[in-house]
């Protein structure tokens, strides 16, 4: 359940007008210790906050993650580092099938591109912003907007190692700066195989009873060295137990929570059938790609896999918005607090036209994000060469002007890590790019049709294919080198540049941005200022007991292990090794690896293998360490279950599950499978 | 446009509470002749209708067509014809890319599995229907109703060229016998290259402005020499003209203009997308499969086609539920209709329980849908072997019985187009077999759960990829000779057999008939029943003057050549030869083949090409022959617009547009691009 970057309208939002007992994604600064302690006789106090705060690091390519020892030992999902995994394999050596272990600390290697975050500060800089923004509308504001938060972060930052960002919570109610440590230098320590990380594949996804091994363990480095963490997580002794009050800290990506009926219906109607039937046909040639031979399946492997992973995580969204009642119940609550601003001459006044305003911009979107989602989101391009020819034609354009002045994603503050996406050392192959690349190129020609006048510019009298294979085939942008060069050559090498990615990236680049211009005045800024309107009426009506929606930052949770019931069946909290076996097939992704076939007498069959609480998360929390009153590990998120799809848009605690790999099990199998010593002396230190 | 064969809950019913001018799919004896004088002057008499129908013939796959001579030339679609060129296709003469014309009779090639239908005489059997049916409910009235029309088709059934089927038409408010003369032996004559049959490929579908040559002949044997075809239409001298009166014969497959709001909102929600989501990813398969070589790529290219034209007919019907506007006046409607029952005690007390007993019906669907369409309706087992053994193993335990006792598609009356079917010598290619077997099981094990007990069942510990391969390279079912001994060898052969297909075949059938028949007492027959008490309802209410739902039976719609606006957008009707010329980039799909490029110079570029009309047609309606008042071909249908798949659920006449081939492009390139004489000389026998 790794972050999807789906491209939706909206994200902001405040959640939460009849909190359910364990709902909430809560921010540090706003954590409900009484609440807590109320239900389960613990009160975490702002030193136990800090402390579990600064234990926590986000993956910045959409995942949670864990210190778990003084040395920068991590802990994170396998599903969260096989992007590493794949780019550190070969034909010859296959990671992601045989699994990974350092068995010495000067074997662990290093990851291309990828980049952990540590909150270090959260500070409160609403009133600068409104300050800057204060009598603007529109384009005025989200311009001045944008400004103000590039001149906040670009203080902020100092130096490659620290990253800043403005955070609107509550629709802009409340801006906070995040800052974060960053640790660059991130290497691969154990990674199991597929088999067992994944096991039950596709068909298991965000199902349970489950038997999913979805760990694997990263190295900080700063220096060259392993990076001193001071504050990490100890190993619980036991781990989970049934019943027992479970912490959840991670970076839940985007939930909907308070989205209108009307912006609920346009997902259900036209946004998430769109993008299933386009990722349903990329699942196809991906799948049918994987029989070509086996290094197609290698190197498909991966992306086959978010494909899969994002058609589940969507369909459930999907179930869940056409579910009648559930659906009425929302419709029903929003009706109650319109009627409350109604009632009031001043409310209704200041957010009365919220609605239809909000209305009025579904239908815009309607008619225009086509062509944006196609030609500026880069869904008619789906190709990383693509995308490193738009970001190096753009920042050719972009860096030279002021900080404030340029696209958000070019901001002082992101620098870093479009530097160190445009320079990933990670493998791109030719012949996966052309088929997606004209897979995508058909659905542009597809959805805006053969006559129209972008379509002809980037077609010509060429097939998609015929566009695809000669881009892919002619550009130089597989080298980095030739990357550097590009970048640090500035617009005169861009512009001189007869690259033919290059070239064809240029050609887009126009209209693309156009298209982001008009669709950025004409529906998203709508949508924010009118969701603002709508945070600051719900404060006004609810007060302040409530949580911002999730936005890719860190946030903390609390629930407890429990079952639930599915059509009067009860679902056991817990499965155990032993199961697995059982599950066994030998074929898969029902087949275990050998390595755990050669186990099986060491192994304690009883040992607790997933379980389930009610915490409430969401994509992006993949990876999130599940942690007792005693902040000590008892499990490791990896997944929901199909109902907790249904988060992105309400807290069903009746079955809303979290889904989590049982810190046993991992101390079980590093020991008996791997011989993973050195890992578990690491995490154990007292021995256990 | 080919008739989908998607299987809805629901076909039946009854339309046009308030008739547009050019709405309606009419049957022969109740066609609204006073409504077109008083519209268009011109008043159909019996002998005209009885004439138009006779020169008519329906195609037993899922097309309509014509008989254009007195000797059995017949006229239909490029797409109609397709399956037959495609087996007779090889890899060294593939007759799809080149296309095909018979210099001489002799050189005329027998089509593997090919079947017109030609209404001869049509018999109200209501009162019959209805004396065997009457005081019986629930499964008695079910089997009572197909225990009398199995009795009635058989007794009007003589030799194998008769067809008889009983049509349920206005929802079981009549019940009519269709007598058909069938022709059998049908060989192919004409077809073009299917580069300019299909011009603009999948991005054109559906659209227009057009340029297809979607045209072919074929002719009707008797004893082995051409059919004597008294009726047949005859040529227009000029073919369609602007403002023209129409008339389209055909045999529209289904339509759903009376469901409920509460059935809309299922087909939106559920049924649509869910199908989408299928059909998409097998899409990508197949469009991934071609690329593995030209043969692959020849063997694919007609089920991609067919995956490709039903996606985009769905997506249509999709965009046209989701249009609120629609939707709302739809349901306006219906309630309109629903207060009128409830304002009279007597209808209330019969009629008024319909609407929550369909919405009841619509709840057992969601729950028992997804495994009665995965196992017994197919969508788990897409293969063309396994239907052969699926329909062998059923015709072995079902033919001994009582004609009326039997599933109905075993039915005396079917006899003959099962064994067409079963003894087809149509080519099987196993390496596709197997690609989409794995696909559908893949899906199967997917909709079921992997912990399913069916899906234990059918695959144990294997993949779904070891299954099918083990299936398709194992069975002897490619063998026609092979089939011919098992259908003769009846049970006995059937339970003695060890073909791994049969045997699979065998393990499915018990579960997949308990699950049809629970279905179709739990969800078809509340469906059937209730819209049977709407229809008569609507009948009480609003009178006869109106037109049953779509049967896949003969109609006639009337209408006329007339463009319409898009956006503002005013659509000329007609497009031009010079317009394909400009269109042609080299590429395939829009890549004119050398015929046409060699030509060019000989064409009288201002010949009309492809046109709109208002006539009301659907899915089926493919090679219908379009006809001016003089029953003189001026055009033949080979699509809509995508307006027009709205008219699944209602007739729009200000968008909604049937897609024709103009008669004189035809002519014209017979003439200069084909030099095919012969057929030139037998449809216009005056010279013209």
């Amino acid at each position: 359940m790794k972050l999807r970057l789906v491209v939706f309208v909206v994200t902001v939002l405040v959640a939460a007008v009849f909190l359910h007992a364990d709902e909430g994604m809560w921010t540090f600064n706003n954590f409900p210790s009484d609440v807590v302690a109320q239900k389960y006789g613990f009160r975490p106090d702002a030193k136990w906050l800090d402390h579990v705060r600064l234990s926590s690091a986000r993956i910045a390519g959409g995942c949670s993650s864990s210190f778990v020892s003084p040395n920068g030992l991590v802990m994170t999902n396998h599903h969260c580092a096989v992007g590493c995994v794949q780019d550190l394999s070969t034909p010859q050596n296959d990671m992601v099938a045989k699994g990974f272990y350092a068995k010495t600390q000067a074997q662990e290697l290093k990851c291309p591109n990828y980049e952990l975050n540590q909150l270090i500060q959260i500070s409160d800089v609403t009133a600068r912003v409104n300050a800057a923004t204060r009598g603007k509308t529109d384009q005025q504001f989200t311009d001045a907007l944008n400004a103000e938060k590039a001149k906040i972060t670009r203080e902020c930052t100092a130096g490659d190692d620290v990253l800043c960002e403005v955070v609107s919570l509550y629709s802009g109610g409340r801006y906070d700066l995040y800052k974060y440590h960053r640790y660059q230098d991130v290497r691969l320590v154990f990674a199991p195989e597929k088999a067992i990380a994944f096991f039950g594949g596709d068909p298991d996804n965000f199902m349970f009873p489950r038997y999913d091994l979805d760990v694997s363990f990263l190295r900080a480095y700063e220096n060259g060295r392993p990076a001193a963490t001071e504050h990490h997580f100890k190993w619980s002794r036991e781990g989970a137990k049934d019943g027992m009050l479970t912490f959840v800290i991670g970076n839940p990506g985007n939930t909907e929570r308070e989205l209108t009926a009307a912006e609920l219906e346009h997902l259900r109607d036209r946004e998430l059938p769109d993008y299933l039937l386009y990722l349903s046909e990329l699942r196809g040639i991906l799948s049918q790609f994987q029989t070509k031979g086996p290094e197609q399946a290698r190197i498909s492997n991966a992306m086959l896999f978010s494909v899969e992973n994002s058609i589940k995580a969507l369909r459930g969204e999907y179930f869940a918005l056409i579910d009648k009642a559930a659906f009425a119940q929302k419709t029903e609550r929003e009706r109650e607090f319109q009627r409350k601003i109604e009632a009031n001459p001043e409310w209704k006044k200041e957010y009365g036209g919220a609605w239809a305003a909000l209305a009025a911009a579904v239908k815009k979107d309607v008619a225009m994000s086509t062509p944006y989602l196609f030609i500026e989101k880069n869904r008619g391009f789906r190709s990383r060469l693509y995308l490193l020819a738009k970001n190096l034609v753009r920042a050719a354009e972009e860096l030279p002007k002021p900080n404030e002045k340029r696209l958000i994603e070019f901001a002082d503050a992101k620098i870093p890590q479009l530097k160190a996406d445009l320079f990933s050392t990670a493998p791109i192959y030719n012949e996966l790019q052309i088929e997606t690349l004209t897979f995508s190129l058909t659905k542009l020609r597809e959805e805006l049709g053969p006559d129209d006048d972008f379509v002809r510019q980037v077609l010509g009298k060429r097939s998609p294919r015929e566009v695809a294979t000669e881009l892919v085939n002619g550009t130089k942008l597989k080298d980095v080198a030739f990357r550097k060069t590009l970048f640090d050559g500035g617009k005169a090498a861009i512009d001189a540049s007869t690259d033919p990615m290059i070239v064809f990236a240029k050609q887009v680049d126009k209209h693309a941005r156009e298209l982001r211009a008009r669709y950025e005045r004409e529906v998203e800024g709508v949508v924010k200022k009118n969701h603002e309107l709508l945070g600051r009426a719900r404060f006004a009506v609810y007060g302040t007991s409530i949580y911002p929606d999730a936005t890719f930052t860190p946030r903390i949770s609390f629930g407890s292990v429990r079952g639930w019931e599915e059509n009067g069946r009860k679902i056991n909290p817990f499965t155990i090794i032993g199961g697995v076996y059982e599950r066994h097939t030998g074929r898969d992704p029902f087949a275990l690896p050998e390595s755990w076939l050669q186990a099986k007498n060491k192994l304690n069959q009883t040992t607790p293998f997933n379980f389930v609480t009610t915490n409430d998360i969401i994509g992006g929390n993949s990876g999130s360490p599940m942690i007792d009153q005693k902040a000590e590990i008892v499990g490791l998120i990896f997944d929901g279950n199909l109902p907790s799809l249904g988060g992105a848009f309400w807290f069903d605690e009746s079955v809303n599950r979290a889904v989590a790999v049982h810190s046993q099990v991992i101390i079980e199998s590093l020991d008996k499978v791997y011989g993973a010593g050195r890992v578990l002396d690491e995490i154990r230190p007292g021995g256990m």
